[in-house]
């Protein structure tokens, strides 16, 4: 099973290529789409959609995880954010109905097994479990690692979109 | 000139299709589209995203109006309706580069002349200003109307997508 995992954001958005097979699991590739804060947010909404579609016609993943977006109470990033996200999801559903999304507390203890384990912590481990040889930059895509694992893991409960 | 009025939503997006010529204002279309509260999510956005794409194939505006989201505190919401947006923003933005946005104050302001208006003042002045027979409904046709008709209106700074 290929899984592409998606940590939606409208600045950077990580994504992940990960290949799973029993309790294998490799990675593909990984990396940013990265929209220009000078651009019009129309243009940026498009990168990001055309970016989304474009992994789905290199890599054909079977699967895709979404990171669940978390916030305080910026509304306009909520907005922003939702927007990138949203545009991430209509490319991905373009190629395939197997949408799924996780909260970050299921991703740190799918990654780690533990929910106390920071950020730096998940990002060891994705590197021991991986087999990396350096921890995954930037944030977001090692986020988006991550979150492909959780997906390939056998136990986690698979989590399609629960929101209507 | 020809505008295409938006007010995004998630499960109901209002649009308006008015032309304009000098003083003269025309109703030509309006209506919503709507998306099932028992769908997934990725079906819903992609609803929206071909309905508006729909629109712009069929009624080939010259700009798009979209009038700007405002929220209490439901992150939830923020993030749904958001998407939407972005979904609604993205197709638009496939057919032409003069995308606006309005708030609700700058709406009220160029349909009634006063920033006290309630929403109920808002519907009879567009039913007056559009010749209508009736009130406009629903409620996110009128106010997809009303943003039209606030971007066709002499006088009104055009605004552009100011966010960035």
């Amino acid at each position: 099973m290929r899984v592409l995992g998606i940590d939606p954001g409208y600045a950077l958005m990580g994504w992940s290529v990960l290949d799973s097979e029993g309790s294998r699991t490799r990675l593909v590739s990984y990396g940013c789409l990265e929209t220009r804060a000078g651009d019009r947010m129309p243009d940026r909404l498009r990168v990001l959609q055309l970016g989304v579609r474009d992994l789905m016609t290199i890599y054909h993943p079977d699967d895709v995880a979404f990171e669940e977006l978390f916030f305080g109470r910026n509304m306009t990033t909520a907005l922003m954010v939702g927007a990138a996200r949203g545009a991430a999801i209509i490319a991905a559903a373009e190629y395939t109905r197997n949408l799924y999304e996780y909260t970050p507390m299921q991703i740190k203890l799918a990654v780690t097994g533990s929910g106390k384990a920071d950020k730096k912590q998940i990002q060891q481990m994705v590197k021991l479990l991986l087999r990396m040889d350096e921890i995954p930059k930037p944030d977001d895509a090692a986020d988006a690692i991550a979150c492909a694992f959780t997906h390939c893991q056998a136990g986690v409960a698979k989590q399609e979109f629960l929101m209507k």
